[in-house]
Formats: structure tokens, sequence, C-alpha cells
């Protein structure tokens, strides 16, 4: 399969990338400032001109998106947009531009996250943002035609991530980055659809 | 107690303030063009303007916020912020606000609905946008001050919208109003905390 990999430099990202070039997949890893190509997803026409300079494709995978993370009693609408403008409908937007450019039976798998189960401190918007996505792929799937298919995966804090945010997720088991990719793999291979795919533990 | 009702001339709405008026609670109703006092929920200054001319309260309830609804092959990102601007930040909007207002112990209430669990044709937005006011309530929970405590209702298609809506809900069990204001009497009267109140069938 020829499949785009959205956030391809990232922790998850590059594993994703790797574990599905090991498949035997052509991937083609897009990312904001590196990969082969260069998106910004907050924005329309920097989504359709990736779009249009890597042509049909056979999955799209979305591991990009930012957050706001800060105490709730300081937060602001403004800081709360962040990430509703960027890892919540920065992915919707993939999705809605990408479901015009997959070929029959192709998928869509975005990223959300555990804070949407299991709320972390400061996480108020991690929570509402990685929810969103979740009910987006939930709605999205009863629609979509020519077989396309979306699912999420929500991974737990990533043990290469450990050193950046653990202090956020105490007593939080991790998992591998490589453990994650799988789940990306499930989807972009398997027959399911308005699926969350939970790593944890 | 005394709580303000936001979108409390809605068909929601008004059951809730009734039913809240009719416990003996000191009810203030607040809706986008009617009411005791106007607030448009998009935008910050209108909400400041109305907690500073209500005052403290005890419960803030939202009924309030727009959603988009339309076929997911045409969908646009600008379409989908519709939902995201109103019913998702609007909402947060209140209770990032709205927590400074309250009295100790006081309570948010916010709105959600069935299709973010039962998603339904031409509700990509609404799924989503539900989805993460859910999120945004299991996240705010464990952070809010003061025993300060925050719940969502989600209902079903009402009873008194089935002329309006019927038609995206084929075979769905309506709800009568009435029966739906019993969750917000729960959310404002009693101790939970961030929880999804479903009132289906």
């Amino acid at each position: 399969m020829k499949v785009l990999v959205v956030g391809a430099t990232g922790a998850i990202g590059s594993a994703v990338a790797q574990a599905l070039a090991g498949r035997g997949h052509e991937v083609i890893r897009a990312g904001r400032t590196r990969g082969d190509h260069q998106v910004d997803i907050t924005n329309d026409a920097s989504v359709e001109a990736l779009y249009a300079a890597v042509g049909r494709v056979d999955a799209i995978v979305s591991t990009a998106g930012g957050l706001f993370f800060g105490p709730l009693s300081e937060m602001t609408s403004a800081n709360f947009n962040v990430g509703l403008q960027d890892k919540l409908l920065g992915q919707v937007r993939l999705a809605l531009l990408g479901q015009h450019v997959l070929r029959d039976g192709g998928s869509i798998t975005l990223t959300t996250g555990v804070a949407a189960d299991d709320p972390v401190r400061g996480g108020g918007n991690a929570a509402a943002v990685n929810a969103g996505v979740e009910g987006f792929v939930k709605g999205a799937a009863v629609e979509l035609a020519r077989g396309l298919r979306i699912n999420a995966v929500s991974p737990t804090l990533l043990t290469e991530s450990m050193e950046a945010y653990g202090a956020l997720f105490p007593g939080v088991e991790t998992v591998s980055a490589a453990r994650v990719a799988l789940a990306y793999v499930r989807s972009v291979e398997g027959p399911l659809t308005g699926r969350v795919f939970r790593v944890w533990q």
C-alpha cells in the first residue's frame, strides 16, 4: 500500500513509518518542518497542497497535533482553542480533505491519547480534544463512502517520552513506540472501522 | 440555591428552569436573544458581562450551543469549526470563566447528546463536539477547586423536537424534556462530579 504518515518525524510517527515500511508498504513522510513533505495541519491550503503533491494513497495516518497543557484555574478560552484548532480540527481537516484522495477501501487513522479516559492535571484541553477526535471517528465511520474506513489510536505515555512528560502521569505504565505502532498497522491493514485502539499497559 | 441557566429559552433549558424553580431554587434565565439576560457564549466579553451582572451563584447550567449538520462528503473544516466554537468552546468558556463566580461547593452542568455514542448521518460534527464536551467534563472534574463539581447531561431526541429533528434519528425512542430536566436536577443537587448523565429510553 501507499501510506501517507503525517507527523512522521515525531516519537510515534517515526515508529509507525518504520513499522509500515518494514511490512513492505510505500511510506511517504510528512512533518511540520521535516520529512518528505512539509504541512501545516491547521491550514486548508497547506493540507490541499500536500495531497496534491502526494497523489492518491491507500492510507492516511496522522500522528500530529498540538494541545494546551496548564492548570484549569488559569485556563482561558484562547488557551483551550489551541488544541481545538491543532490536534482536533487539524486531524479532522486531514480526514475531511483526505476522504477525497483515498483509493477505494482506503483508511484514515488518527491519534488521540489516554488523557481522554484517565484525565491528568493540567489536561482539561487534552481530555476534550482526544475525546473529540474519538467522537469524530465514530461519527465519520458511519458515513464514509467507497469502503473507506477510519479509526483512532489512543496511546498512553510512551517509554520514549518519559523524561519529557513523565511528571504529568505519575504511576502510569509506559508503552514503547514500537508497540504503539502495531495499533496503526492494525488500523491500516485490518478490516475495522469506527474504532479506538487503546494501547495501555 | 441561586442557579443560572444559559439557554433557558430552548426546549431543554425551559424545562430545566421550570424544574429547578419548582424545587424552590432561584433561577436566572439567560438566552441568546431572550430571558432575563442576553449572552453570546462564543464571546469572552459577553460571558464575563453576564457573570458580572448575575453575581455569585451556586450552580451554572448550560443547555446552549449550536452544531453543524451536513453530509461528511461535503463537510469543510470551516463547517466543522462551527460546532467547535459554539457548543464545545462556548460551553467550555462558560465553565472556565464560571469556576471563578461559583460559590464553594457549586456546580457546572453542560449539555452533550446521544450522537456522541450513537452517531447519526450528517452528525460527524455533533459526534465530535458532544464527545469533546464529555471529555472536558471528565478532565475538569479532577482539577476544580473549592469543592466545585462539573457534569454533563446527554439527552437523546426530545419528544418535543420530534417534528424538527425526527428524520435524523430513525427508530429512536424519544424522551420528554421534563424527564431530561431531572438529570440536570440530579447534577445540581447531587454529590456526583465528572459524570455524564445519559437520558436514553
